[in-house]
């Protein structure tokens, strides 16, 4: 087949773009200026990443369909996360010309296959020439008429609750970063998160008062979250979901382990939720986040390191 | 102040969100999972590009202001070619620890300053590190209720014309690579394109068949408004707009160079266009791209040089 220097920017547009289905969400697809997307709510929720070889994957410990799914996946989330619907995702891709172009399509069809499971589309993007492989994803979701599902909106004596797996992506690096290859179900969980998306209706239905994706950590995120809302998080350790298979550190990667885009939020005291969800704790008068009223362990992704 | 390794990625965003204005599209900006951004029309316009340091960027030749007006000129000029009202942009930053704080910030001034001309925000957006410099902008926008100006509405008797400089970016380019820094006013082309804006509502108004943004020269992109609408596009070298500043290769400059984001559609045979507008052919029954009814020099940019 060539690489995409041998097929060209054109070849290659062409290429990937058979491989991604249109929704109905998608007036306009890719081929022209711009997508055109469905925005029935009169507002667009949007977000976008930037992921970088050798930062966010590693092409020797993930190969390309899951590393598209991964992508996707962690675009979808947030816009999940903000209790909106996703629609589509647009996807910048720079690569070196000697790139193999079966290498592109299987990237492409991880991307579709979890935009897929999201119900969105792949709508539109850009290929270009690089040193290294970049993913530029954007994700558009539609809201449904409902207020987004902000940060901001957690009060005191709400409870935190969390929903999907919390820890298994950082146990997973861990095991690849130490040279092993197993459990197996670890190194999936590295390759290819599985967002709950049903969390964002979720959620919305059962009266959050803030939501976010657990994408740095789960204290880290919860610091986030805590800080626009003015409340301090309290967790109960002892509530967290640590299954056995993570092993000795298993509490510390729940904690502080990012990448599994599980959700968590924050729900009026007398929420009823489904057991879908997890209550890990409350929020207080105060600041910051405090695991068993002491300070929270460390050792959450830092996007520039030294 | 120091590098963005120092200051750190939230140190960063703080500083560089401090730099943007929010305009009254933006319903939800920066620091949340997501942003939320007015949708009127009940669609949403979405394009994306990628820009990666040494291919579409040099920091000898531009500084951060400069790449922050011509990334952000180069995706709100595609959101116009669809006859939109650029509504905000979202940014992915990816760069080097050791990058200036102060360099990206005059970059992010770049960004809004040149949203602040097309009526836009920026709402949002990453920040990652990397080997290398690459910026991934996407640019929303709105259609107000009318139709999308695709690349594909051209019909056999339209008349083609132009809005917006041609050749100036190639020609201050061309004088860069020659190791010149004159005609300051071709190399300030280079630096800072200027869409006129005003381009996608003047053509709507008149009655566009089609329109697209010049961005990779006129004969390859009105090459993809042909095959798109399925006519022949027959351009009279004569009535292109060649200033005597673009030199003895000033045609070939015109015809041939991208970046300037001049806007080309093709109108109904009848339509009266202001002055702004330049006719410079006609679109045919048949296929491709005629100057002076024989094939048109090449010499386009090239996504993946070999």
């Amino acid at each position: 087949m060539g690489t995409i220097g041998d097929v060209g920017e054109f070849g290659l547009i062409a290429r990937l773009t058979r491989r991604l289905p249109q929704g109905p969400d998608v007036r306009l697809g890719p081929g022209d200026d711009a997508a055109v997307i469905s925005a029935p709510d009169g507002r667009v929720v949007a977000t976008t990443d930037l992921l970088v070889e050798g930062r966010h994957f590693r092409r020797d410990w993930s190969g390309p369909y899951d590393i598209g799914r991964k992508a996707a996946a962690q675009n979808l989330a947030d816009v999940v996360a903000m209790g909106a619907r996703p629609t589509a995702l647009l996807v910048g891709f720079a690569a070196p010309p000697d790139t193999e172009a079966g290498w592109a399509e299987r990237l492409y069809d991880g991307l579709a296959d979890e935009c897929r499971v999201a119900g969105a589309s792949v709508a539109g993007g850009d290929v270009v020439g690089a040193p290294g492989i970049t993913l530029a994803i954007t994700a558009l979701g539609d809201l449904g008429g409902a207020a987004p599902l902000t940060r901001s909106g957690a009060r005191p004596g709400d409870v935190v609750a969390v929903r999907g797996r919390l820890g298994h992506a950082a146990a997973g690096l861990a095991l690849l970063t130490g040279g092993r290859d197993g459990p197996a179900e670890l190194i999936a969980a590295h390759r290819r998160p599985e967002p709950p998306y049903a969390a964002g209706e979720e959620a919305r239905s059962h009266g959050a008062t803030a939501l976010l994706d657990v994408s740095d950590g789960l204290v880290q995120d919860l610091g986030h979250l805590a800080g626009a809302s003015g409340v301090r998080i309290e967790i109960d350790s002892s509530a967290v979901p640590v299954p056995a298979i993570l092993g000795p550190d298993g509490l510390l990667h729940a904690l502080t382990g990012g990448e599994d885009h599980a959700f968590a939020g924050t729900f009026p005291p007398d929420a009823v939720l489904p057991s879908s969800w997890t209550v890990i704790g409350t929020a207080r008068e105060g600041a910051g986040v405090r695991v068993d009223g002491r300070e929270p362990p460390t050792g959450a992704w830092d996007h520039f390191p030294t």
